[in-house]
């Protein structure tokens, strides 16, 4: 046996010592894996949506250090298949309705495959133009589909750049805010800046506070993380200009929405906003990452972003007139990932995305009006966009509700009502996530826990929206049972 | 005609209303994508290396706006083919040997592939465990082939995580740095914070001091961006622990090297810094992007990075049993990046991995043998790694040297000449890369004007090096003739 397996590594070996980038072997390689992935979606439904697995499960299948010799890639997919799928929460399930969709799509794919293929290294315009030129087009086009006003765009006075994410986003236009406002006030004062949000902006700012340090800078949510609710822009940035503070707008998950005539009312006032940011990669057929931010004054980024080296100077740079990404964003290497973002806007078309974004807040809708049918649950706050938060009413589930009526009237009646209230629906989430038919999460407003159900992935049907209804339902009607 | 063209749109339109993730139309065009990505490396060599496009080339070419209807693969391939690849500089190229290389392979492209085709969001243990445990997995296997100290690994107290960029790397850090050294001093000492580099040190220092103030921290580099150039890290170390310093380890490029016990003496005295990081997408055959970034004390990051909110709660970060890599961090989503890593590991095992550095650094001593063996050039400083920095020596080029000679003694004359050697250095380097034969940048070292050559584009063999150098002699011939 000794000899065969050492045959076999030496014959597997030298086969594999072949240039690591040989196109024959990329070409066979490459449509196995995208084979493998079809598959994947094809079985989709038989996972569990919510992983199974218990903490620390993989390090023991897996061999404690890296081979010393080259192992196909056959053997690898069977262990991919084998140890790493079970541990996969599976984000584009049609039955993954929890936190914000990742939205996924074929164009999104091909796109990162092809910037993946490509792998230029895109810091500056040199560094292969078409990286930087594609993304002008892209975000030009993006933002003239949100209505964005025209200084914000490259065919005005603004401009568009891709971030990985969010917390990139805000980071960048805090340290930008923080650096205009110290110029003015004198540098000593950086103790004085301060920086304001709701108690519903995501953490995502308190974050870039502690890097930078507090800013004089506003930050405004469209679509808040824990229920899509949206900050009046037109009203907050009448008190910004008034006080020459920067004001951000975070519209990571709903700016999407605001493609469509009938949701674009959310972003009214934007033309008096210094940035504004959304996830492609959230609610918009594009793979992760993907943040399009914004901004009117592109100098106020590059003023406090931008380095510059003698190994990086080039005469495109010197002339003055190119962009250099670098100086848009925290990092100085970055992705080709406007190429994603221009597949999924040409292959789909701007009248297709918007469809399908509606059907997604349709099958939002249906649901809303199944739990609003069934009196033992409750909506919780005002549905906007494509999430629904809602919760059961235990006390109108109970037949006995041992005195803890939340119409009593008696305050500490209803204190312990909503305890237990909360204690009710945590548990019926907790059931139905480990059941492994569908994925949601959930979030507490002002005490009440409560359910959310983000409708989003790009596999999800009717249908789905409609069995998702029916997990609620039989594990509530389970809950009761055993009690 | 615009009937035809119109039923063409209609049905077009009509089969990519089709779900954007249908299974068997992404096999269908996953497939189409590979087969263009492996086409394109078949052809690679026919592309001029450099992109040759003047700027604005793209907006002129494409639509002012996205369109409204879908537009079928063929089409956007037959743009990609027609419009974009004349404006990428091909990293991929055999003849590229600019800047750093971004050394790819299949292993890390089909990694890329697989973890975008997953698209899980992994800001924490829950969303997809796998990621975060294969990560811990992976990150141990590299910190011991790069013979890391126990003390930076899980399986000791330690531990890694892979940022996007070194510039990630390097804000985190320093961020960690500057609260660590307040909780000591006081926040109010902020003001009075340094940090310490060399002048060869990586511009995202900078960066990253002006995005989080300054510090009492000190970055060494092993193998500098300009030279290729190495910090003694045991006698730095000295330094720092005396002062309660931070130390960092920004081996961005050449850690990779470090996995070839012939090359690990340059990281000796590792054990005594806070953090390492090293980047996987530079020359270590994965794809942009990847740095790997280990730290001795994971609280210090945490401390420092982490953020929670109520939408994010689960009871596996309640438990404390999980790491939820949010929080070593700047941003709160990542894409599952050691899924690429561990495929290279995998796929090419460690032996193999050594053996394809030490092809470059081959190619790179090649490529040095020929430059001193014409006593028309120079290597300016010494070979370290794959990367030969050398310049032409005009001097004695020319046949009638004008009163310029360099072995004159007088120092006015050396001053003029070095200016002239400069012009002529940057004026080879131009027309060389404007041939798009061959792609090679520049540094400046103490004045002179320098040629970097490095090796790492996975498809180079000794004959694209061997071709370089004749490139290099003929325009250097041409330059003389035309003169």
């Amino acid at each position: 046996m000794g000899s065969l397996d050492s045959h076999y590594e030496e014959e597997n070996s030298s086969s594999n010592t072949a240039n690591p980038l040989n196109p024959e072997e990329f070409r066979r390689q490459g449509h196995m894996i995208i084979d493998f992935i079809a598959d994947y979606y094809q079985n989709m439904e038989k996972y569990p949506v919510l992983s199974q697995v218990q903490p620390g499960y993989l390090a023991k299948l897996l061999p404690k250090s890296a081979p010393n010799i080259p192992e196909p890639i056959e053997t690898i997919l069977h262990d991919i298949q084998q140890y790493i799928i079970p541990g996969i929460t599976h984000w584009q399930s049609p039955n993954y309705f929890a936190y914000f969709p990742a939205t996924s799509s074929i164009a999104g794919f091909l796109g990162e495959v092809l910037s993946t293929g490509f792998n230029v290294v895109v810091f500056n315009w040199i560094s292969s133009p078409a990286a930087t030129e594609l993304e002008f087009v892209t975000m030009d086009w993006l933002g003239q589909m949100l209505g964005l006003p025209q200084s914000f765009l490259f065919s005005g006075v603004g401009g568009g750049v891709i971030q990985g994410t969010t917390c990139e986003a805000i980071l960048c236009t805090l340290v930008a805010a923080r650096d205009q406002m110290l110029a003015k006030v004198g540098r000593e004062n950086i103790g004085k800046l301060v920086f304001y949000g709701s108690d519903q902006t995501h953490c995502a700012l308190l974050k870039a506070a502690k890097v930078a340090g507090l800013e004089s800078f506003l930050c405004a949510t469209i679509g808040t993380t824990s229920t899509t609710a949206v900050d009046p822009i037109r009203s907050l940035s009448e008190v910004t200009k008034e006080y020459g503070m920067w004001i951000h707008v975070d519209a990571a998950y709903a700016g999407s929405a605001c493609i469509c005539p009938e949701y674009r009312h959310f972003i009214d006032g934007v033309e008096n906003v210094n940035s504004f940011s959304f996830n492609a990669h959230k609610w918009f057929f594009t793979t992760l990452d993907c943040c399009c931010l914004w901004v009117k004054d592109p100098g106020a980024l590059t003023k406090s972003l931008s380095t510059s080296a003698e190994y990086l100077k080039n005469n495109a740079s010197d002339s003055k007139q190119v962009v250099d990404y670098k100086d848009w964003q925290i990092t100085l290497s970055r992705r080709f990932r406007s190429m994603k973002l221009w597949l999924v806007l040409r292959s789909y078309g701007v009248e297709n995305l918007r469809n399908f974004l509606r059907s997604h807040v349709k099958m939002a809708k249906r649901f809303q009006q199944l739990v609003e049918s069934d009196n033992r649950f409750e909506v919780v706050v005002p549905r906007n966009f494509a999430m629904v938060c809602f919760r059961a009413l235990p006390t109108r589930l109970k037949k006995e509700p041992n005195g803890c009526n939340i119409e009593s009237g008696n305050i500490e009646a209803k204190l312990i009502d909503q305890e237990y209230a909360n204690d009710f629906n945590r548990n019926l989430l907790e059931t139905m996530n480990a059941s492994g038919k569908v994925f949601m999460t959930h979030t507490i407003v002002e005490g009440i826990y409560v359910i959310r159900f983000a409708v989003g992935a790009t596999l999800t049907e009717d249908k789905h929206v409609i069995k998702a209804w029916e997990v609620v339902q039989e594990t509530v009607d389970d809950m009761l049972a055993t009690k």
